[in-house]
């Protein structure tokens, strides 16, 4: 029995890369954050702190700032596989990368009624997100990309029910008909392609998701999901899988009877915690492997 | 010399009450966060702990839940007001009242270019605030209300400068003519009139403070507070005062320089903190007596 | 009528500016977080965008990490009077300053039963703070200092009673003769004088807190927070008034017995929102003019 | 080709179950957030909406209620396994069971040097945590239980250098061989026992892993991971493998050469953002499979 060195990576998280785009009158803007985290043997900083081998996550930082100006930010999802690919076939010891993106949207200001030139409002919205792995040096190389969302906030008033649910000693909720649900949803959807139109691939994706968690009636969140997620795979061949992080953030119908006052489904007390958790997976069943695509670039929280 | 009990307040913060309006097939939601407090003379409780004067701050609550039925939200500044004087006219010990609340937007989910019925997302973008103040009974009764934002995320790519300052041996600082600006915004403007259309003015409030930022070329983030607010009370007669909050924060240039990349710009590092901070009233000459209009829920944090 | 600039401020917030000493071999740590605001004629700046009488907020940066060195830290208030008086005495057209210090507390490491002399670990209890006001030039120079602590969580198991309170018809609260009544205290003394062991006063201040919380048989938090503050001030004579902010973190009993299982008071949700705030000023009836040392440097959120 | 459910798993996130023992006139708490989630063949409700297999949430929280006195919280190891086991084994299509929990401490209130009885104050160090898994039913069930603890913030103010890195066009870091090192650590180790004195073990990590922060002379933030999973393993052979994430929190040197003023290694400036993140996992070569242990109850963030 020997005690060794298992599993690790490193690098910068959170580099907050703003890149305008200022090439005509009409600026346009991507605010980012990028994480990266490289993966190879570096196991001499480990057992004896000899950092002959391992890049600095300083330089990291400088490569990701300069890459958005010399590689540009068209998209996450194309800015993370140029930074991702550099690491692996740039750096020697560097064997895989894992780049991480999220990125808040804006939208140019109105002003009388028209866009304006260099002025932007944060949408505050759901995030972007991307997750860019490559492994592997020359013909050898693969490479993932995931793109996804977080904090897609959606509600409806009506059309879910919950009931006709498993009961034992401890259950105590009452089944009903008609309910609030709503969630801030995380989903994240592997391609198995590296040249797409990501940016309409994105805003196909989130219309998909926001029509079906609408027009589907609930029976549960879980039934939700997966229609969400057959949609867009319906949708887009180049999608192997979607995994879904719902929260179930309730919606308690305040008790007014109390005061004499008739509540039809109409005053709620929006509760912080517990919330349900769901999480499910919608995939085809011909999914190429995952790989490490599903590895985050920290893997501990 | 003796020790005596000085200010004090008490009430129920942050009760998160959301409001759903089903009279139609087409639905609508108001997501509040409320907070009352309750003034008067409540030096029992502090001095011998006899309650006998004071009202629960869960009934507070359970109030604030009945009355989004019983009064609506039509709007925060209408149904603050509706709470304030209910505590102050209908509970005896209560000389005062002050009621906030923020409340977030949401819109109807778009499904095939359509507004779907009872399906909403949240926009996410600023908060609206509204701070309610009633004082006294019977015909001596006061009122004061306060519209407000927080969180409203602005970003010009160009049109600002910031030269010409007042240096000494700790100044640094390079004068530059064209720079990003950015805050989040925080502003709070009171209104001399409790019976107006809020909802109308909250709406062009907020667009005339974007206008302004957008179009002033603007030497200092002081100049454009400033005009901001200017802009608000030559456009509404009933509002005497704005206050703002605005983080300068900051988006630094990235020196790619040392990589032989030009950064005209282009790349910058947006920085959490520290983060300028300038603060700024515009009124009128002849603005009524703001009273305890600007005396918070919460005086402490 | 006309459209004037009221009451303004400007400073740069939240400086983390962390001191080490190292002129032995233990090493001492202070973790601070540094806000300053600037007071004085700026109107130039706002209304015509003239920035000749401001210094700007990156001045105030390093100068806020340069004292640290040039006065050092032996404690916030000592140092928040260095910075405040400096701005005041130094630069013209500065007419007050005020400075907002947080500190985080940290501890020598125990290794093998000993402080090892230069590791440390973040106690991460309450936040300690101070807020320093400087207010004209010269003879005619006025100072305001306020020591504090945020953040501190109590709790009491048993020993708190809430009943007999004002009932209207929203009242469903039940009357209590044992709860938890558990809170994260903020509280905030001014002094009446500048040259004191601060760091003896604080550890003398929280003592009292913590122990009048402890040791009163509470019929409600005012009481609780009432004595707590006449304890401090019956201590310390230079202490003018002190101001506490308490949410009542509640404790809900949770329900068991429709599950056939006891429980006495041992099984508690603790809840998020909303929650009670408590809001009390303890002070000499002679205490002196309070001036601007309650004005925060940020005065809207 | 067909779409498919995949992985999925749901449950009630953050139960903020609080737990006295007031069996003695001193007492004693145990604060707690609960996650749990199950996993099974749930795929009628993913598919059709068919909850006959589901156990609701609101089921799971109330258990996670009842059980803190039925079985009580001895330590939060001791109490998820019979959480978890009783999903799995007492609900008859739930095949396995995740129970996340982490514990926030805290101490007897001191009252005139003295321990209080039933005041306590909350530490607010370190969180501790423990993530328990169990699958299968009867003779076939396995169990793996991990411990660990998150936001332990550790700073040595001297003892650590960085230097012989690899460096390429992007390199500007400069070597060094006297830093502050500072981390907010996160760490996680897989037991390969059930029955354990779980506390105890719990503190003596917690000490081993501080000691090895301060007692190693660090080349890089990667050897000091190390040795602090060396010692633990070295210790313990119960404990299989000890992963870490650990950001490198970056306490930058301030310039105050240019004020005339010396710096050495006494005043810095503690960043936010980016930050180095380094992970690592150390184990036992002949530590028995991993199974799902790892898989956490919310997969996606």
């Amino acid at each position: 029995m020997a005690i060794v060195l298992g599993p690790n990576q490193y690098g910068k998280a959170e580099n907050r890369v703003v890149r305008i785009t200022r090439d005509s009158a009409r600026h346009e803007i991507r605010d980012l954050n990028v994480s990266t985290a490289l993966r190879g043997d570096f196991s001499a900083a480990h057992l004896v702190g000899d950092q002959s081998q391992v890049l600095p996550t300083d330089t990291q930082k400088q490569t990701a700032y300069s890459y958005a100006k010399e590689k540009g930010v068209e998209s996450i999802e194309a800015y993370g596989l140029e930074l991702a690919r550099h690491f692996v076939d740039d750096v020697v010891p560097v064997e895989g990368a894992r780049i991480e993106i999220e990125e808040y949207a804006w939208e140019h200001a109105i002003v009388d009624g028209e866009e304006h030139e260099h002025t932007f409002v944060r949408l505050g919205q759901e995030v972007r997100t991307a997750s860019i792995t490559v492994e592997g040096k020359g013909a050898e190389q693969k490479t993932w990309v995931i793109g996804g969302l977080k904090d897609l906030v959606l509600l409806k008033s009506t059309g879910s029910e919950f009931h006709g649910f498993l009961t034992d000693e401890y259950t105590r909720l009452e089944p009903t008909t008609d309910r609030v649900m709503a969630t801030a949803l995380v989903a994240q959807w592997r391609f198995t392609e590296t040249e797409l139109d990501w940016n309409a691939v994105y805003a196909g994706v989130k219309r998909i998701l926001i029509k079906q968690f609408a027009v589907l009636h609930s029976l549960a969140l879980q039934q939700t999901l997966y229609e969400m997620g057959k949609a867009v795979l319906e949708e887009y061949p180049f999608i192997a899988e979607i995994k879904f992080s719902a929260p179930n953030k309730h919606h308690f119908l305040y008790n007014l009877e109390t005061f004499g006052v008739e509540n039809n489904n109409e005053v709620f007390h929006a509760d912080d915690r517990p919330y349900g958790l769901i999480q499910a997976t919608v995939m085809r069943d011909d999914a190429p492997d995952a790989g490490p695509a599903w590895t985050p670039a920290a893997n501990l929280a």
